[in-house]
Order: structure tokens, then C-alpha cells, then sequence
């Protein structure tokens, strides 16, 4: 059984892998998604391999699918059991239960998602929506994180089919309870959205906005840890990504794409990264510390192109340094015409 | 003039460089330490190139120095100015003020400090010791981060000596706040330090222990968010480190030099970084909310060896999954034997 265990100091849930029988020099090639790697595409040559928890069909071909989401194969998280929460001295533990799940996006061998097209992006949003509202039914989890890692076109010999993450947690993740309990800050000396004001100033100051369309607002973050990191925004107030009226996914889909053609013309297709933030499950039995009111958090997307060299101090210090200013960053990127 | 500016969710204090010459794509090249690399080292070919903020000469030479101070070239923090806190709307920004220098920890061509002897390293740890105390002067200054990235034997076409970082900031970074934070929760509960604590169990449970001798204790962490991440705690409490008793840098660099050792030996002389936490500076004039006790804060050294490709999503959730028990992590080095 996995664990999660806390760092004692700052608090941070981590899963620890438990399996004795790995010798030390095999973490250099466990790679998050070794399935995926290789000579062949393991999703284009053996698809029957990844029975799948969920499946969205083709409407006008009911045999092909369109976006299959399957468990992940060296899953480091356990659906079965118990969480038993138990303290190892000064230490906290708990069995690392929740889910683990890949989202294989499109049958064809297409990489980036940028390159499917909007009405298919707005379908894989719908199934991210459905797999949160069935994990919420579990009364051990508290939150789903949503991301993707897309290689880039760099590497030579993987070849890594379109696909994103969805792992499921008996805990909040350490920067959701940072985000949340700043929205809450802010929330509570103002009684206004932090990210509501964000949207306005941006919108006034129009110097960080890369994209807009009517529903959302794509923006270069003020403080950006990286260049060209950026945030995609709801205009309208909601904490909850899964609750947004599906009226609004085309505008989501448009603009994701838009962000993410421009990051791939501009700057040579590089390796990204995007996680969602949605608000946590907000159960009755569990309120928890970080619940969250329905108006101090707003759901957003969060997009870090890989660019520079991540130095370890980094990862150590929590202090960055940023080459670009975001300014910059949105006037290049606002500047990249692409066609949707 | 350099900014600094916060992040108005999570509250991190980002250095941004404000130079509009630059073109987007520039950041491409733009590395951590680009005057160090190249077909000729810039410290062996041009030393002269480097006017000294501090050398150590070697005692048997007066000539000859041991080890030197310099300003980073292209340093991106600014000593002269005011540091100018001000609003942008709902922004929070004050002026890059600090410094920013480089140590050069030996005159000849030797990349990792672990192939430098003992008796040098406890030099190194003087001079990090003195330039605190100097820099502890200058009223504007709260925090100083000491840290070195190594870059392994496996990048070719660049020649990297063996070299450390300081940089002296107005603000305290986010995981020295958070590490702050966390030490001072449990001593508010306890009163006792965790690290202490952390020290006592480690011993007693001995299967997280690397390395140890009479003043120091190099364990496998707890919950470590990487493979072979290790801490280096120096048993007698102490919140700063400048003022520890010099008699006990030769146990310091000995414990440092094994690890080191064994992580270049044991795991094929990876890339490596580690980070010095020390409590921040304490003045009369700026108590300010991260004001620590002598009794609730430890300092000690981050190391992590850079062995997995870091996936995005861990920059953007903080949350990470680490395939390598820390306990077989710490048998592995435990058993690589090395003469120090």
C-alpha cells in the first residue's frame, strides 16, 4: 500500500511509493508515463490493453471512440481500502487511497492538443466534468486534480500520444490550500473574489491580457514565477470548474487552443504544462479547515511553458527569478496570429 | 531598476527583471549562469575579469587565493536604491534591491566541492559565515539565501566551476516562511523544536540515518518529495547558522563531503543542489510577522540530487509522488562507502 506522509515542517502531503523490491537505481527510469514511451504508441498498437472506466463515443460512428479515460498502469495510488490516518511518532501517515487515471484524448496519434479541433477540446472538458462529479461521490476523497504534461517536439525516440491526468486525493494539495486560503484572506477583508478583481484590473490595465473571448480571459500572471507562464479565467464567478454551464465550454475550448497554438508558433513547440484548479469537494462530514465558501474561490488554469532550465535552488528556496516580464510575455504571445 | 513583485493569491515575492530590451525568445538562452559556461572556464581563463567583494588568500602563498567572492554578472538584484514599497492597483511590488554574488570556492578546475578536501570546505563555510554577517548590516536586507546547483558529469560543451550563490533579499522567500511558520506552530504547541525533535526520533528510529558524527546528522527525509532528497541537521539547536561555533565546521564539512560523495558515487555523479536554511535576519526596526525566537527555528541543508525528469504539474499543484522510499534511499547511501 503507498503511503501519504506530511512533512512535519510546512505541512506538505507527499506520495511515498512503499514497494521494497525496486533497487535504488531504478528511479532513473521511472518516468511518470513509461506506458507511454517507446518505439510504438501503446494506445494506437494495443488499445484492448487499457480497459477503460469510461468512454465517450463518436456520435455518427458508435464503434469508434472519441475520448477514453482508463486507470493508470504503474498507478501509485490505491482505490481499495481504508485511509487510516495514524500518527509514526512526531510524523503524520495515511494509506494512499484515490484514483489515478489517464484521459487519452483522441483515438489518432496526435500529440499536442492544440491541434484537435475546438468541438473535440470542448469533449474532453465534458469528461473531466463527469469523472469529477463520480469521484465526488467518494467519501474518502477530497480533491481531483486535473493537468497535463505535453513533452514538446524536443525529444527523440517517445512518442507520447495526446493524453491528460486526473489523480484523486484524500487531501488538498499543498498550492490549492495556499490559493484557497489567500482567496479566503483576501475574501475576508474585502468581501470581494480575488479573482474577480484580478479580471477587472487586467481588463483596465490591459497590459497582461494575451486573449479574451466572451466567457474567459487568458492573462500573463503579474507575478509570474517563469516566462510566459499564464492563467485562463472564467469571467463569471464560480469556484467549481464542474458546475459551469456547458454552454460556456466552445469559449473555454477556444481560447485554450488559442493559448496554446500561440505558445507552439511562438515559441517553437515547446514542453507545457497546465493544471486546473477547481474548488475542493465541500462534504457535510468533513469541513475541514480549507473548506471553501462558494464566493471566495474561482476556478482557473494555470499554463507553464518549459522554457528556461529549472534550477534545484528553485525547488529548494521557493524563490524565483523571472527573465521576462509578463508584460513582454503577453505583448509577444497577443502578437502570434493563429486560426482556431 | 529590477522588481519585486507578490503574488496576490498565494503571497510569493517573484523577482522579475524589467528590462524591455529583450526579445522573447532571448529567454531561451538566458541560463542561471551563462558567464560560467563555454568552451574555457571564465574563473581559470579571466579571474581578473572578476573584481573580488572578498578572497580568502591560501596562508602558505599570500599570492594565491583559496577562495573568492565576486558580483554576479549578470545579476538581476540591484544593492544601491531604495527599496519603494508600493501598490499597482491590487498588486503588491517594491524595488529589486539585494545582491547577488558567486563563490568561487576554489582556484583550480574542480567542478564538484565533493572532490575539494575537508580542510577547504571549512573555508567555504567561513566565508559564507562572514558575507552574512556583512550583508546583515545593510538595514534593507531580511534574508539571506546561500545554495549551489551542480551540474554533474553529464552536460557536455560546458565547464562549470565549482561555485555557490548568495543572494541577499528584502523579503523572506516563500519556503523559508513556510519552514518559519511551520517550526514556530509546533513550538507554540510543544515548546520544543521540531528539528530537535526531528533529530531524536531519526536517531532513535535510525532507518531514515545517511551519515553522522559528534556535531551532525544527515537523514533521509521523512517525507521527501525526490529521490535521495536529504536533509543535514547540526544536533546542538542553533537558529543561525553564522553563528555557530567554528570549531564545528570540520564535522560540518566532513558530513557534507561524505554525502556528497556518496550521492556521486552511489548514483553515477548526478546533478545535484542544496539550499541553506537559516533564520532570517532579526531587527529592532522590522519585527514584521516572520519574526522568529531563538528557541523555535533550526537552521540546516536541503540537498536534492536531480535524478527523475520534474514533471510541470509539480510546479503548478506542489503536490509530488516519489517512487523511492526514503528509507531504501537511505540504506542505498548508507552502504556506499567513501574516504573523505
Amino acid at each position: 500500500m503507498p503511503e501519504l506522509r506530511k512533512d512535519p515542517v510546512v505541512g506538505r502531503w507527499v506520495i511515498i511509493s512503499t514497494e521494497r523490491s525496486k533497487r535504488p537505481r531504478d528511479v532513473f527510469v521511472l518516468s511518470e508515463d513509461t506506458e507511454l514511451s517507446g518505439r510504438e504508441c501503446a494506445f494506437c498498437s494495443n488499445p484492448s490493453d487499457y480497459p477503460a472506466i469510461f468512454t465517450l463515443s463518436d456520435s455518427s460512428n458508435p464503434d469508434r471512440w472519441h475520448i477514453t479515460v482508463v486507470p493508470r498502469k504503474n498507478r501509485i495510488l490505491q482505490i481499495e481500502g481504508e485511509i487510516n490516518r495514524r500518527a509514526h511518532g512526531l510524523y503524520d501517515v495515511m494509506n494512499g487511497i484515490g484514483a489515478h487515471e489517464l484521459v487519452i484524448e483522441t483515438p489518432e496519434h496526435i500529440l499536442n492538443v492544440a491541434d484537435l479541433n475546438v468541438e473535440h477540446i470542448d469533449k474532453i472538458f465534458s469528461v473531466y466534468a463527469l469523472r469529477i462529479r463520480d469521484l465526488e461521490s467518494d467519501e474518502r476523497l477530497r480533491y481531483v486534480l486535473i493537468y497535463k504534461n505535453y513533452e514538446g517536439r524536443g525529444k527523440t525516440g517517445t512518442i507520447l500520444h495526446s493524453r491528460s491526468n486526473i489523480i484523486a486525493l484524500p487531501i488538498n494539495p499543498k498550492r490549492v490550500k495556499e490559493k484557497l486560503g489567500g482567496a479566503k484572506r483576501y475574501y475576508n477583508y474585502h468581501e470581494r473574489c480575488i479573482f474577480c478583481d484580478i479580471i477587472q484590473q487586467e481588463k483596465e490595465q490591459a497590459v497582461r491580457v494575451i486573449d479574451e473571448n466572451e466567457d474567459f480571459l487568458a492573462i500573463a500572471a503579474f507575478a509570474s514565477r517563469f516566462p510566459f507562464e499564464m492563467w485562463i479565467l472564467p469571467k463569471q464567478h464560480l469556484c467549481d470548474f464542474y458546475k459551469m454551464d456547458p454552454a460556456s465550454y466552445r469559449n473555454l475550448s477556444t481560447i485554450l487552443k488559442r493559448v496554446l497554438l500561440k505558445i507552439k508558433v511562438g515559441l517553437n513547440d515547446p514542453p507545457y504544462s497546465w493544471v486546473l484548479f477547481t474548488a475542493p469537494f465541500r462534504k457535510k462530514k468533513r469541513p475541514g479547515y480549507w473548506m471553501t465558501l462558494e464566493e471566495d474561490f474561482h476556478w482557473h488554469i494555470e499554463i507553464i511553458p518549459q522554457l528556461t532550465k529549472i534550477a534545484g535552488f528553485e525547488w529548494g528556496s521557493g524563490f524565483y527569478i523571472n527573465p521576462m516580464p509578463p508584460e513582454d510575455a503577453a505583448d509577444f504571445l497577443k502578437s502570434i496570429e493563429v486560426e482556431v
